[in-house]
């Protein structure tokens, strides 16, 4: 028999990003009835971040309404409590501690994790994973970030750091340095900043003719869009770049050898494509062992991650 | 409240390899009370090992005093289903179905599970992970194979393959070919065989003085023991495989965030030599994500698997 809820209640789920804060307003059936998006004030070690939200939504409901809240934040969490957030100014954060003193109540259910964990759980509860078990989610944007759900359930790890799969070393050229501080890590050559680095590189070292070359602002983007207009030279370096991928999934889905792969970020905007060229280089890497695996593209874009942080809360 | 067990009854646990079948008699407190070899008899593809044990079992004890039995082995398996094993001649076996018309009873409690899976497991549960959530443990032998636990419980994979560290690709030149069809596993070079072969590949191809230059019948473990004497020689080429071992585990170690990092195996026998050579390697790929990780050589040895196997039944 099914819980009965009150129907007038509210779940938030906050997607707090270095710039922007992501709110999202949805009723105790998992149905998003509003969305907003206000700035992040990283002033002063972030410390007004949780009251601007609060401020926020209060004027938009009757706070008394609000169930709970789930929180993603770029950085490390570990059982409710987030390690650090370089981009928000944070150290160690209370958060549940934090937000019941600012909301002056102690009956809000708090949950906080991961940003790129939580975009796995949105799409794994909501969208692209629905109905899997173990799914891996890899987020290829200006970085490259990801999530891992286990039986079900998010994988925190014990520092917080589970699904990191941008800083897999994969070049063994060591071409490139990361902002982590190594240099070959799938970061600096697979996400969209590292797929532009990867074309201009190979434009000055070799002559090889492309519609790239007269190509101004270069971008992944462009180079995916000219890639399936058939430019050779555009299409090495997306092969090249889903080589370094497929390379660092293998490793990954070996281990785990979950239900489905999730592809999703900026990059994975290339669609279909994006999947009909990493799929065979990730099979030979894979074979014999890892036969049966569903490959999709994301669903909820950028909202994800608000899925997410909702999906914490019961 | 503990529950009150039959005192005499009985669990086994028992590990089926190509060669040999380990049986382990455990009491109802998880106690090793007597511990069997039998040969694996692989001939008509594999049709008589099931009946085999039971037969052998039920010389040694009543019959009727087994309460369940745990069985390992050197395949991938799925909700207690074995998908198949080359090295036993098994294709598809319901081994629950199968044991249960050789017992002639349908109340024995019958799991199956991966024999490198159960080594981490009964590690885990036994053994260096006692007390852990989140165990990844390798197993450096002849091959490289390894097992995942995640919250207290075996990670089987959709394919029945996780935990199939072996085959990580982590040889940028891709020197050696695998038994799995690739080139540049992980199992090429870090295993017992990858590290000899390692060697006389470098003694081939350069003329640096070594102890290993006049040593008969080469061997990971004397590569090691000339290592810990100085060899320089002997020392890169351990610090190479550990290099390649760093490398694969650190993908692994990113994704899954775990509590402990079990090594085992032949190789393992090296002891904390081992840890100290592979430990700065692993941080240097690791760092700065994954500060706390607890690494540990097994404990068990050549029980891990009957450990495991055990384990499995409640």
């Amino acid at each position: 028999m099914q819980e009965v809820k009150e129907v007038n209640h509210f779940v938030l789920g906050v997607d707090i990003g270095g710039t922007t804060v992501k709110i999202g307003l949805f009723d105790m059936n998992k149905q998003l009835k509003d969305k907003w998006v206000i700035p992040t004030d990283t002033s002063e070690k972030g410390q007004h971040i949780l009251s601007d939200i609060w401020q926020f939504v209060s004027h938009k409901i009757d706070p008394s309404t609000i169930h709970g809240i789930g929180f993603g934040v770029p950085g490390p969490v570990r059982q409710d409590i987030v390690l650090n957030c370089v981009n928000l100014g944070w150290g160690e954060v209370h958060i549940k501690n934090a937000f019941e003193a600012i909301a002056s109540r102690d009956d809000l259910v708090i949950k906080v994790a991961n940003d790129a964990s939580l975009a796995a759980f949105g799409e794994k509860t909501f969208g692209a994973g629905r109905g899997f078990s173990e799914v891996v989610m890899i987020t290829i944007g200006t970085g490259v970030g990801g999530g891992i759900i286990i039986n079900h359930t998010l994988l925190e790890g014990k520092n917080g750091s589970a699904g990191e799969l941008g800083h897999m070393i994969v070049d063994p050229k060591y071409l490139f340095p990361c902002n982590c501080g190594k240099h070959g890590c799938l970061e600096t050559v697979a996400s969209a900043n590292g797929i532009t680095r990867l074309a201009k590189y190979h434009l000055e070292q070799c002559d090889q003719a492309s519609v790239l070359r007269t190509t101004p602002h270069l971008s992944a983007k462009k180079i995916f869009d000219i890639a399936k207009e058939g430019d050779l030279f555009a299409l090495q370096i997306i092969d090249e770049a889903m080589d370094y991928l497929a390379k660092g999934l293998a490793s990954v889905l070996l281990a785990i050898d979950p239900d489905c792969l999730i592809l999703g970020g900026g990059v994975a905007m290339a669609g279909p494509f994006l999947i009909d060229r990493l799929r065979p280089k990730l099979m030979a890497y894979l074979s014999p062992f890892i036969r049966d695996l569903t490959i999709r593209l994301a669903e909820l874009g950028s909202d994800a991650g608000i899925y997410g942080a909702m999906a914490l809360i019961e």
